[in-house]
């Protein structure tokens, strides 16, 4: 089968045998979707090797006989996260932080820019048919951004600010907004600030924000960038919370003491389960079409990862 | 009167005139404790001018005729930060974030190194019979330790590692041993180990440390170092707390991924109500004579402060 993998420094588009299941799931992929991370990983920065890409929905092509609930021919959508299943975390339903796990095309198993992938069956969840592909496969960032309600509270009442206007600070922002609190994006592109806007959100421009210094309960940092962490340090009142989303290559140089004179909790944040986001799917509650840019063919995989990485381009979808 | 003075870059033993009182409480002080902060005001790095020093044990000079519950010539020790009185934090009756507010000899206000100092009579808390000046000079240290408990959850099952075995650490360690919680104090100085050894918390070196990567639940950083920000890291388990305490003058240096992959929560911690501290100094509970180093006459002011700059020395205490 084809796959868009990243070996020996290099990335390219291989013909793999398919996955051999070993008690797993086989998932024929319907459509993938190129994450920053993806980019990360084919900088070399993050030490994996293998097939890339870890957004996907696809159909169940084989279980293994203990799969419950679950049947083939089915659309499904699956958390990335794959633990023992021994350790107390995993015996506790939640492998996120195992640590032995391995994750879809980030650590130790090949992901989802491929032709097939393998999961654990209990990863897997079936889409509603209310939800296309085209949105199913924001399940996992729609997740990730969910994920920061595991992790803070957000009331009504809470005025929250998020840093970027990439495709992580507009499904933040969008998730954040549907718990009724008051939402800011503060971004720097008025195509991309535009979508968040048509959702309620107010969106401002890096300038714009500069003399609402403290006005913020939370701030989510979802610019992956060290002036985007000293903004959000910036905007947040008295033991704020700031909410850090981006992961990013090296070390980000800033002031602690601001964290310790204001009290501030710095939350950080990974994954999300898949539950809540695909409830906000199939409600419409949130808008993932305006995040499209562009599908390309798996085969295009290369030309595909070049467009992703450019400015101002947002999901980058690829089909097998 | 003689007063311990940072101005025009310059530290200096000064005679200057009492505070005049408007409004406040005049207050004698019997003995003044050094604290790293000055040390870094003397260095210029905080922006203050004025006389320094903001932990001290004193006797109540006089009271303006609002102040309830208090009489002159009572033995008091005072919280530092002083609020406008009118927002909803001070009105809510804690000024340590009011966004007005003066903190004794650190913002806008001359401190406790002089003869006297004046403080709004609200401040002031009487000392119990039981506590010695020589320990009652250590509550606002030690309040700032207590103030832990304030920003995160402590259990008998909390596995605690405090980074720094300098005044701060010792005392953050001993607080947070009274929750009934392991606590393991990592330090460089077999001494200072052996204070907190003496009351049943384990003592570790910063070598001896490092096999036992993500064994904590908690850190506190107490090192005032970016290397123990980062040793910090290295021992919380997934979904950790590190716990901030020191501010340090520029900027640290670090990956934030960590604090994202690992889902960590670094929460700031600056003062501590006093009420708590006073307590555990009045049960025992938490040993500070053996933190003392040396005390000098106010007038040995520079003497004082350059010693208490050295390696390997405790608390320095004035007298004025």
């Amino acid at each position: 089968m084809k796959a868009l993998r990243y070996e020996n420094q290099k990335l390219s588009l291989a013909d793999v045998p398919q996955p051999h299941v070993d008690g797993e799931a086989l998932v024929r992929v319907t459509l993938s979707g190129i994450c920053n991370t993806d980019l990360e990983i084919a900088r070399g920065y993050a030490g994996f090797q293998g097939t890339i890409g870890h957004e996907f929905v696809g159909v169940i092509e084989s279980l293994p006989e203990s799969a419950r609930g679950l049947t083939a021919g089915q659309r499904v959508v699956g958390e990335i996260n794959a633990g023992c299943g021994r350790c107390d975390l995993c015996l506790a339903g939640d492998p996120r932080h195992c640590s032995r796990r391995t994750v879809l095309g980030i650590v130790g198993r090949d992901g989802a820019h491929a032709e097939f992938l393998k999961l654990p069956a209990a990863n897997l969840l079936a889409v509603p048919d209310e939800v296309s592909d085209q949105r199913a496969v924001f399940t996992e960032p729609l997740a990730a951004a969910c994920g920061i309600l595991e992790r803070t509270d957000v009331t009504e009442d809470t005025r929250v600010a998020v840093i970027g206007d990439g495709k992580l600070g507009l499904l933040c922002a969008q998730v954040l907004k549907t718990t009724g609190a008051p939402v800011t994006i503060v971004g720097k592109h008025q195509s991309k600030l535009a979508i968040a806007k048509r959702r309620g959100i107010e969106t401002v421009t890096v300038d714009e924000v500069q003399s609402r210094s403290r006005e913020f309960d939370l701030a989510v940092e979802a610019s992956g960038s060290p002036t985007g962490l000293r903004l959000a340090l910036e905007l947040l009142r008295p033991r704020g919370v700031l909410v850090l989303k981006s992961t990013f290559h090296g070390a980000a140089e800033f002031e602690t003491a601001p964290i310790v004179v204001d009290e501030i909790s710095v939350i950080g944040s990974r994954c999300g389960r898949f539950a809540p986001a695909l409830e906000l799917l199939k409600t419409g509650a949130v808008d993932v079409e305006s995040l499209l840019s562009e599908e390309f063919p798996l085969v295009e995989g290369l030309r595909a990862m070049a467009l992703a990485a450019e400015p101002g381009v947002l999901k980058v979808l690829l089909r097998p």
